[in-house]
């Protein structure tokens, strides 16, 4: 059976707009589904009226106490109920979750040798089983990208890496497409030129693009973890607008990534 | 079948050793069980954090927009998710949900001849099967007192409601106990003296009760509630402290409002 998981990202999730389209389009989507959705500056904005200061360490945001409250009241309290009311009255029957529960996305604290991230997660394992039993009961899981422990504390977690360990724990029962939702058209060949978009890459022909240098640095780690998902038994990845989401599963539109 | 479903309020949310204890034998509780909480005192301080006033109208607090967004965040982000987290701990798989979460709990605005509440709602209907689902996969819902309109606005609802209206949607399939946490050890004949507590009370014995002008007025609103429950096919609705849940479920505390 055909299952789409779509990770979507702060460049939607702020725009009223462009969220309301996409749900309209999501909620229209044949088949069953999953959306992933990241942060957004709303929990930004709700840690300055409560005045916590975000704390960065080598650019990267640590996840204090505080921020962990917030990050989890805006993730997985105003944005997740929000898409799940407005994607109900689009006639998808979403249910909103984090990791904790139902305890489908199990996580431990992140272990760095030098940085202390915080309260953010780093995935163990995803319970398939339950999430099956979902789908099959037609029910379209919407994640906030929050985890927990199995010991009491909630995790902050990478929206792409939930997609991800979704898309890899599912792999084995469902044809999974992976949808990363990007700000540029796919992956292009020169970054300001929408026109230079590559349609499809396989293993070996990112590889010799990657030889070739004709692979922006700031696609790598993103093209790096479609192959890896790939790799774990994920049937294809496809990176693209949001905007385009039917075209993109389509095939017509965005970046697919395929074993061959 | 039998089922418990369990409401907390504020008194037990907003003090964390208070609400550790009653994690602890809830999760211990054997059998199919709800827990329902209410908001608590964290709402307000976030919303007066954010600067967004509270309104009320004859004593009422009024749900705005803002305070919409305030409960959203607070009630189905972190206390809901803390509790999940917490119960996940203590092996209880617990799924944290609102009424728009598979569409679980349909509610309209509340229409009112004088008062506009704002976003309140009154509840239509409960989905028993789905819950009747998940019940049965050993999954323990939490319900954050949220509620939808199937046309994308969530709702403010009232937790004793939920806890209600949950009985009574399942009150067909299952052999429902419905216990409301309470900050006395039950209904009392005075008020200021717990020795007082009323075991059990049958419908003829609250007419009587009633009657003698023996119940305290303000447990009335309650007591009426818990005979709708009965007459709507609840088994039986108890009344006492959260924090001896066991006997109250044994029938050892609190007071039991049984239709014989």
């Amino acid at each position: 059976m055909q299952l789409s998981i779509i990770k979507i990202g702060g460049n939607i999730i702020d725009d009223e707009g462009k969220l309301a389209a996409f749900l309209d389009s999501y909620a229209a989507l044949p088949g069953l589904k999953i959306l992933v959705h990241g942060g957004g500056k709303l929990a930004t904005k709700v840690a300055e009226g409560l005045g916590i200061r975000q704390h960065l360490v080598d650019g990267r945001r640590i996840t204090d106490e505080d921020t962990l409250k917030v990050v989890t009241m805006v993730y997985a309290g105003t944005i997740n109920k929000n898409i799940v009311a407005q994607l109900q009255a689009r006639g998808c029957d979403a249910i909103g979750l984090t990791g904790a529960d139902g305890n489908i996305i199990r996580a431990h604290k992140r272990i760095h040798p030098t940085i202390d991230y915080g309260f953010v997660g780093d995935v163990d394992s995803v319970d398939a089983s339950f999430l099956t039993n979902l789908l099959i009961s037609n029910k379209s899981p919407v994640f906030a990208p929050i985890t927990h422990d199995e010991k009491g504390t909630l995790l902050n977690t990478n929206a792409d890496t939930i997609a991800q360990e979704l898309a890899r724990g599912l792999g084995r029962s469902f044809d999974v497409s992976l949808v990363y939702s990007f700000e540029k058209s796919g992956v292009l060949l020169d970054i300001n030129n929408e026109d230079s978009l590559i349609p499809r890459i396989t293993p070996d022909q990112y590889e010799d693009l990657k030889a070739r240098q004709l692979i922006f640095a700031g696609m790598i780690p993103k093209l790096d973890n479609a192959f890896a998902a790939l790799r774990s038994g994920v049937r294809r990845v496809i990176i693209g607008r949001a905007e385009e989401l039917s075209l993109l599963l389509a095939g017509k539109a965005g970046t697919t990534i395929v074993n061959e």
